[in-house]
């Protein structure tokens, strides 16, 4: 076997690999953002990675099919998902007789860009996903309960984020109204960028889509409408009488009313809010962090209006909310948000000298059974090698394991970071450590 | 939209997909089992699905093969991991100057393989497996640590099962010591299936491989030895001097003594353990159901001298465990080992009429901020329907909320199991619910 030629071990490019600290970060992140999903009445989903390409790229055409893993398995052409959404849909539509509608469900899982791998762009990444579908119909309080539950989200990782909402009928009636309802996409595409492009591109490119001078002043000028949901009203209103936009704004205030009532009270509205995806057709939102140098979006959502048009004929209008969690935890990571100092996997290490190493695994028996995650360092035969490991592996607390320690059934437990040594019993160590974990939990703890 | 030809919603042949109350109950058991990997110190890992095929298929030679899911996207050949194991041998050679050894890792994923689609047989499965890996050396501490792991899982799902344990070393000390070393591989291939097979079939099969009737005799009645360690240790300790055989005989006198010190007094010595993957070189085990008609095992595992030959020089040896949870997870919904109906996403659903809704929904967000999963029925308009929809859901609680409650304050608290309808005020249904909820989840309770 060493005879053999030595594979370089690599990880594909373009993936993501955390290292196990990072990880024990990442996910409890993932955690509490599943009892989030939870704690509001939403049903766990977990979709096959792969599907036939058939269904996965019913809506999508050229440019995703470019962007999936695909292949053919004997006869068989399948991709690996590139979105929770299409699964979902798909899922929906085989299930919609044995489903209760509406249909809340959450995935929190990974999905796949087969994209050139480039910096800041992840081919594998996890997606939190919440979607609220109904059968035929679906009421505005969805759309406000989607919103709700993405600030809850960020609320539960302890994240400052402005959540933005927009309603896509209000552009697209104005669009409308002024006989360009042709070309809405292309314009869509235009206002999409207008953050990241100069003014005078963004009017270049409308203008060159047919728009007059003044149309495009009167569109950017409404997408550049912020404030409180009343002030936006206020100076929108009388803007256009279109029946679309009329009915955005309808919605946007039903929203509102319904975030109101939810106690979501700081909410923005802001109709510079595209959100890309063409599948949206109603409200729109997407949260921004506060306290980050980072600018794009952490995630966000919308209604769509009928979720399983490639599958049914039965309409199901659906309002989703993702996080996009991959992408914020690589900013926060960046941005040294964590003390990954302050993540480890031992509490309690347990020391010992070669005629009580039996001993001393006996009592990390009876303390893993007693909920306190202790360690034996094994590996390590001296004393003195074992207390430098615990060190090392910046261990809290260690438990020195003596002859004498053995006899009396008193251990030294020493705290690491304090230096000080305190001798106590089984009982009392457990209770020790199961305070000083308490104390470390609270917030604003002054340890 | 509506003029396109409507796409049959599938999902690929031979992958499992959960209803979502099943789901809730799988992800419970997922739950569980990282608790205990954590209790016990084990790091989180999270490899990608995806690897390098020269990565995955380094040690696995033609028959894995065209088992896996294997494409090219540009110029880069790829794999979807068929386990968990060797993405750990892979990740452990890159890192090993940045890693803590032992290393223990867990890892909860999906796996992939590429067989033809077959009733029983998945192509998409999960496992939970956890892992100790050490640099260069490796105590037997640590297989005892995964058996005794392995048992903990079990426990924590409250299921019974028999675990027995072998080491490989004493099959292959004896078939060493009959000159049969080089034809070892064939020899195990035969003992791994004797259960399945008929002894005359085994024998003959021996026989083929050159060994003599006296020979076969011998072998077979090794295998079928089992017992406390002590009655095997007894009764073959004297049948062969060879080196590996007695090699074997001591790691296994460890790995029993340690256990002992872990509190497992209960694991069975059987030498019939053979857990098929040649890679395992020492400690082996299985671990089957007691009250079930399954006699598969639902998991295993086991030593092996060298994880990360492939990749590097240094000698890695470990040991680690593998819950085979998506069989096992089939295994008892076949058997009805689950009350579905006792799984439900909703607490108390709060039932309104046209005046009272948006009290309702107010309602419904504060027993939310207050950890009760409540919910709303808005798209079932009247009162009655609303009701009906809580039956046909099996929600254990209603709260009526009509336009005196909203005034007074005090609500109808409808236990829809017993009838009971009780007025309370807010803070007193969350305490209700509350109450409810841990007398529910106490074992041996007699509601």
């Amino acid at each position: 076997m060493n005879n053999q030629k030595l594979i370089t071990p690599r990880k594909l490019q373009g993936f993501w690999e955390l290292m196990p600290k990072q990880q024990m970060l990442f996910s409890s992140l993932l955690n509490r953002i599943e009892e989030v999903f939870k704690a509001n009445c939403f049903l766990p989903l977990d979709t096959p990675i792969l599907e036939y390409s058939e269904a996965l790229l019913a809506k999508s055409g050229g440019e995703t099919d470019k962007q999936v893993f695909r292949f053919l398995k004997g006869d068989t052409d399948m991709c690996m998902r590139y979105d929770l959404t299409v699964p979902l849909a798909r899922f929906v539509s085989m299930h919609k007789n044995e489903l209760s509608f509406p249909f809340k469900r959450f995935q929190i899982g990974k999905v796949y860009r087969g994209e050139r791998p480039q910096k800041g762009r992840f081919r594998e990444l996890y997606q939190c996903d919440a979607d609220i579908i109904g059968n035929e119909t679906l009421s505005e309080v969805a759309d406000a309960e989607c919103i709700n539950l993405f600030e809850k989200c960020f609320n539960a990782l302890n994240l400052d984020v402005n959540i933005l909402v927009s309603n896509r009928k209000i552009l697209a009636g104005f669009i409308q109204d002024i006989n360009f309802e042709e070309k809405s996409t292309e314009i869509f595409i235009v206002l999409d960028k207008l953050a990241k492009i100069p003014y005078e591109d963004a009017m270049k490119q409308l203008i060159e889509i047919g728009l007059s001078k003044t149309e495009c002043e009167k569109l950017i000028a409404l997408t550049k409408t912020n404030g409180t949901f009343k002030e936006v009203k206020k100076s929108i209103s009388n803007l256009c009488q279109n029946e679309i936009f009329q009915k955005g704004l309808e919605e946007l205030e039903n929203t509102f009313k319904y975030l109101e009532i939810l106690g979501n009270n700081s909410i923005v509205c802001d109709l510079s809010i595209i959100r890309g995806h063409n599948y949206y057709t109603g409200t729109v939102f997407e949260g921004f962090l506060k306290n980050s140098e980072y600018t794009g979006a952490v995630g966000g959502g919308g209604r769509f209006e009928n979720l399983c048009s490639y599958f049914s004929d039965t309409k199901m209008p659906g309002v989703g909310m993702s996080v996009g969690i991959t992408r914020l935890f690589d900013v926060l990571l960046a941005e040294n948000y964590f003390d990954l100092s302050q993540a480890n996997e031992i509490e309690c290490a347990v020391v010992t000298f070669d005629e009580t190493f039996e001993a001393g695994l006996k009592l990390v028996s009876k303390l893993r059974q007693n909920d306190i995650k202790a360690e034996s360092f094994y590996e390590n035969k001296s004393f003195k090698s074992q207390m430098k490991e615990a060190n090392r592996r910046q261990v809290k607390y260690v438990l020195i394991v003596g002859e004498d320690e053995v006899k009396t059934g008193n251990y030294t437990l020493k705290n690491m970071t304090t230096g000080e040594q305190i001798s106590l019993e089984l009982n009392q160590i457990i209770e020790h450590l199961k305070d000083d974990r308490m104390a470390s939990a609270m917030p604003n703890n002054n340890n």
